[in-house]
């Protein structure tokens, strides 16, 4: 695979007004004081009260189009791309476009899917657009509300998810180093039902929800099946994915997991991979893991904080719901 | 733009086994007898009982790969680009990947929503993705279920949607003179709410769902004002979409629209865009309008008998819920 000359022009994050501590839901869920730190290492988390998808998308889009330099109006074309969506029709993006002004600009829209690593997907594909000389100005942006799905009686879940966005806008790196380096994605379906949210579309619509129905509208994981099935797979995925290029996880200078959960990072990016702490961007305790704007969520502040500096490469990955693995290598 | 050297090698379609004729909505719903057909156009569309978009999307990729005479196996990717999700997370692809007997394959598998112009979005991106040498054989498949979302006090848009599943393998052209010429796609937000269904993502979630907000869940659609906004800007798009690259309507073969409506179809496809009949393929009256499905299906049923040929020059296109609009005009 060549490299893709584009670059990262700006970052955004944005989150509900409303911050949910680890105290207040070992209160709630009459938990033992400290339980949810030590188990799921979460401690702040933001949960919506009256923010859609839209308000937060918009908004971090908004500070990734303000670091760019760029005008909403000069944008080609906008890709929302999260875990969940605002509502079934029209597509999430629409209305991130409506929430930035854009109603009358004809800017295409459209929203990419794959759960946790929609924002990857949606990164690999708005680069091969701008290399291509398709499009020049493009807005990727990953709203993500978890909240709502939650299953109060699945603990280990209901502790660590949060909402919220991040966003990105790319371009061409003309006269700069930076590139896609590579990228890479595995689905394996036949672990499709480790984490799932059954109810909700055609299969099981939403006016099949009863009292009796409740739980299948609501966000499922078998945490430790997980661990086990990305535990057996993700060495070869990392030589399959820095191989072809003549790289190693040494050549990397951060690397930007998805926030999945603290047995995720600790166990499988830390020991596994063998990525020093100091490597590896770490704010799972302060958003919880937030879907597919997890990893550019952990992009941008990392920085933000001046750790991510032009020049550096960057391996960005993780694992969703399929099960999936994903990553793409690339030079800020 | 550059012609990107891609070909569909192959195109499948499945609907569900139950067939529901114009006679039996008319009967359920005390219509006048001739109602349907007089009003939307749509003689037979097909509902789903048993099955799911896996299901049909899997049956229109098997017959696509066998066209194709592609086997599962070699697939590269799989994206899934329908109007509706299966089930919330985690999405569709997934799911037919796994009805396709791939569960272990680690092909990657993700979905891209555009509505109605989802299938075309898809073929947009895989392109690309050809056209680059990432991809060599890519599964577009647009599953859509339509049935279980409508509202049966809403006639208009009741008697015309359907269920189905359109499906095409792609590759590089290599000796042929296959090619994608130019893609376009536009959305104005500011029409999103002409055509939508409110309820089942995360702005109104399925557990809020009560008898009281019951018709929130069901598709709603302002089947006039869509009309009269395409109306507006269809003769413009048409333009920019054909002008870069130096054709006329005139220099295209067959026109294969999303079947929207027998409206759309009529007023806006041959009289606004002066497309002959004869060019234009119509089988809304056989399926109805199936979202995402429409464009695949109306290629494969044209294909099959005989109207479109290799060398044809094609334009797909068609309108979604954004309000978007979208061609790709193509040598098949």
């Amino acid at each position: 695979m060549n490299p893709r000359r584009i670059r990262i022009l700006g970052t955004g994050l944005a989150v509900p007004e409303r911050t949910v501590t680890d105290q207040e839901i070992e209160r709630d869920l009459a938990l033992p004081v400290g339980w949810v730190r030590k188990t799921g290492g979460v401690e702040t988390r933001h949960w919506v009260t009256t923010e859609t998808a839209a308000h937060l998308g918009a908004r971090a889009a908004r500070m990734a189009l303000e670091r760019a330099e760029v005008a909403a109006t000069d944008l080609d074309l906008i890709i929302s791309a999260g875990g969940t969506e605002m509502q079934p029709i029209p597509c999430t993006a629409v209305f991130v476009q409506r929430e930035l002004g854009l109603g009358e600009s004809g800017i295409p829209a459209f929203d990419v899917d794959a759960t946790c690593l929609s924002f990857l997907m949606a990164l690999d594909i708005a680069s091969q657009f701008i290399d291509a000389g398709r499009y020049r100005r493009i807005l990727v942006v990953s709203p993500d509300i978890a909240s709502v799905g939650l299953n109060r009686n699945h603990k280990e879940s209901y502790t660590i998810l949060g909402d919220g966005a991040g966003a990105v806008v790319l371009g061409p790196s003309e006269e700069t180093s930076s590139a896609i380096l590579t990228a890479r994605f595995n689905t394996w379906s036949s672990q499709a039902e480790l984490c799932q949210i059954k109810g909700g579309g055609t299969r099981l619509y939403p006016t099949r929800y009863t009292p009796e129905t409740h739980d299948d509208f609501l966000f499922e994981m078998d945490g430790m099946g997980s661990f086990r099935f990305v535990s057996q797979v993700i060495e070869r995925f990392m030589d399959d994915l820095l191989r072809p290029v003549g790289r190693t996880i040494a050549d990397i200078d951060y690397l930007v997991p998805h926030q999945a959960s603290r047995l995720a990072l600790e166990l499988i990016v830390k020991k596994r991979l063998r990525i020093p702490s100091e490597k590896m961007i770490d704010v799972l305790a302060k958003y919880g893991n937030t879907i597919a704007a997890s990893i550019p969520m952990a992009l941008h502040e990392a920085i933000l904080d001046g750790r991510i500096r032009r020049g550096h490469t960057l391996l960005l990955t993780g694992s969703s719901a399929g099960l999936s693995l994903g990553g793409v290598l690339l030079v800020y």
